[in-house]
């Protein structure tokens, strides 16, 4: 058999894809099918079927057929895919059996108990949990920092973002930084002077529905190839070949659902147009969480909240909810365009949620290289808080540090993904529009189909082929930059 | 450790269950929820767990275990669990991996050109495939023969319903044979007399599924453990602690997505009562498919279609669809109690349904004793047709032995289960209806709780602990009979 090592690799992986189809789908209906009464049993399968596909992953064979493999004749895109099969092995082989199960107990213990403290501002009980997830993760950091040759927090962040490292950050951060609080301020007191008209519910969920599935249809999600319901969090699963998105609806809140299926349709379509060829193989997974971000973004940001996609939807929001004030058109706009800073991270619009992201990511990157304890977070959210919002969390735990979940399983190193998504999908948009001039015209007219294009040759066929610079590069001519998201900004809001 | 090889067991049968939870959440998915474009990977992902499960429970190993666990110091339970456990290894490491495979494969080829070939009346191009099915259906019934010391088509037949044999069913079914045609035509003569009013449509979908939920709370259905969705094809699926029914709706058909879902319903309700503190071992599994059966019919023609319950549920009818004359209460009544002998057995009412049985249970024994070929099929069944619904099937396929696609994958042995069904259900009515002299009345206001507590003591409760013929012994004070399915139908019917 030629290249003996390598087909031992794809059929490995094409079994723990299988796997994951599987769990992809069990997931998928725990949020958003699923009785209570199944909790646990569904808990105790997924977690059979986790500990299984770690198994099969980290066998030591796969390790040798790794090391054999690299000696064989493979052709760019097999050692694309190899070099991807090294990283996933290398990334789960890495921790002892007895920290991944440890970590995992800690999180679900801190998780659990977060869901009454966070209601009764108890800092002090979520400290003393959030200490042990801590602990563990720089346990973590630690050896995958050993085998990197690297920092701590930089070995974690490899994990959702490779190429990027937190001196990297600090350069996109801090550019950032020094123009993006007086961007923030000019553009709330820009739209101080306008008086605008917020739209009246209620808003009929079934209504809501049809116009987010009129809105998906629009944008291109393949419905032979997925669906859209309903979960308490909102999120893209399931599998490239069957995407499940989900929502959640409040009749007096017309549009953040609808925002937030349009935001899901951008990850939905990534992973329907992954290389179909290539399923099931590493290579073909999507890039990044920063670049799955650019792409959700990008339908959301870029795209849904333009003058250009808003006055094109306008029709359709009237068509389900009867004429009203507020959808006179410029209203329509400007109220899609709020800039309203505030403590609650995905409440926020996107000139102010890069300061959520920020204030999280030097906590967190001080916390795991053992520069500040569990016990200084507050006092750092206030000051950050204030020197960026001008709002303080003093005391007020509950829409600070604790405001959210992403901390409790250890999850540090992901924060940063929301604003490199920002950037990528502001610096995508700046080149598919040098390379379609009459881009606003088509997007006003509802015609996105040249611009899905360009997405689907620049990033969206790709998967995991190149890592995330050269992708970038390739698709806009330079390596990420904060340039294109000033630029964006600045149009729109100032 | 104690008991270290039923320990071992134990832990096997867990695991095995927990991917079985996953392999029947992404079956019902699969009919409920996929779109069509997921079919490929989902295919591939559950045969690959499929394969998985037959590894683990087919190694060596486990037959060790087996072996050396009857030699421990188990209770009653502990040793029905291991009678359980090794019968479902043997079924599975009896055949070969590769007669599995290429029956699957046949299966699946024989129902997939059947789709086509029924509507086309193809005969000839079925037979093809069907003969490759009873090719390799022959071959597993041999060796399962062997194994068991008895007739091929009696291994088959112990696969689905344990202790029962062919020899048994010509006594039950031979028993049939000699009342039932006579009542059938009494029971069609008396009706005839009788002028019905059909219930007029459309019914609206979203008000039938209304009643579907209504009829399934004062079932007893477990909300908490289980949900109500659509699918082509009517099942009842999940686990224990989340059950998943479909129906399917037909705008112009009050009637039969509502007894359909209480058909179902009780399926889960046996389901949802299995022994909790023994989910995921074999002990706790629903007994048998007859004894699965007994428990839907039960629901649906013992309870749902007396003369007491009709009357129980017509102002829920009403309250979803408004009065209209069909509706009136003794039409009401003797519109859900029909007769009416036709070709297709799945629409056909409790009186004509056992003749489609034992007509199939004659012709697969036969063929699968090697008595009979293929090419005899049609004729047997239009000469066995003739003789019990005075129908003649001559030419017509598609409404004879092409009907359904039971026979495709090679589920023989299985037919059987509904006439027992149906004859365990009346026995088991019986003698519920002795222990609660009060029975009727507390039906009539619908008060079912010390119904279906009975069942739960009496069948739900056991799971797999005993075998079918001690089941029903102590439920009943007797071994299945068909006495009491005539009484039953006398009563009724003439």
């Amino acid at each position: 058999m030629e290249n003996k090592n390598y087909q031992h690799l794809t059929r490995t992986f094409q079994r723990l894809s299988r796997f994951s189809h599987l769990s992809a789908i069990a997931g998928w209906d725990m949020f958003a099918m699923m009785p209570p009464g199944g909790s646990n049993a569904r808990s105790e399968a997924l977690a059979e079927l986790g500990v299984l596909q770690h198994q099969i992953l980290t066998d030591k064979q796969v390790g040798e057929w790794l090391r054999n493999a690299e000696q064989e004749n493979l052709n760019d895109l097999e050692q694309a895919n190899l070099r991807e099969m090294a990283r996933h092995y290398q990334q789960a082989a890495l921790l002892p059996e007895s920290l991944v199960e440890a970590k995992s107990l800690a999180g679900s213990r801190c998780e659990h108990a977060w869901r009454t403290q966070r209601p009764n501002n108890d800092w002090l009980g979520f400290a003393e949990n959030l200490k042990e997830v801590v602990k563990l993760s720089r346990e973590e950091a630690r050896i995958r920092a050993q085998a990197k040759n690297c920092s701590p927090y930089d070995a974690l962040l490899d994990i959702f973002e490779p190429d990027m490292t937190s001196a990297r950050l600090d350069v996109l951060f801090g550019d950032l930084k020094s123009w993006l609080p007086e961007l923030l301020t000019k553009a709330v007191e820009k739209q101080a002077s306008k008086t605008l008209i917020a739209p009246q519910g209620p808003f009929p969920v079934e209504h809501q529905r049809q116009l987010g599935l009129e809105a998906m249809k629009r944008l291109g999600f393949d419905f032979n190839a997925g669906r859209l319901d309903v979960s308490a969090h909102p999120f893209c699963g399931g599998v490239p070949e069957d995407v499940r998105i989900t929502t959640r609806y409040n009749e007096h809140d017309l549009l953040s659902a609808l925002f937030g299926v349009i935001h899901e349709t951008g990850h939905a379509r990534y992973e329907q147009n992954l290389p179909r060829n290539w399923l099931g193989q590493p290579v073909s997974y999507a890039r990044s969480t920063a670049i799955h971000e650019s792409q959700s973004l990008f339908f959301e940001m870029q795209l849904a909240r333009s003058d250009a996609f808003l006055q094109h939807l306008l029709p359709a929001v009237v068509a389900q909810f009867g004429p009203q004030s507020a959808f006179e058109a410029s209203n329509f706009v400007a109220w899609n365009q709020r800039v309203k800073p505030g403590f609650i991270r995905i409440d926020a619009d996107e000139v102010s949620y890069p300061a959520h992201v920020i204030l999280r990511y030097e906590i967190e990157r001080a916390l795991i290289d053992g520069e500040i304890e569990v016990d200084d977070i507050p006092a750092l959210w206030d000051e950050k808080m204030r020197h960026w919002l001008g709002l303080s969390t003093e005391g007020n735990y509950r829409d600070g540090c604790m405001q959210d979940i992403h901390w409790t399983d250890g999850g540090f190193g992901y924060f940063p993904s929301y604003t490199l998504g920002a950037m990528y999908a502001a610096q995508l948009m700046h080149a598919a529009r040098n390379a379609m001039p009459d881009l606003e015209s088509r997007i006003a007219s509802g015609d996105f189909s040249t611009l899905f294009e360009w997405l689907r040759q620049n990033i969206w066929q790709h998967g995991s082929r190149f890592g995330t610079s050269q992708l970038i590069q390739q698709a806009t001519g330079e390596d990420l930059n904060s340039r294109y998201f000033r630029e964006h900004l600045t149009a729109r809001y100032l």
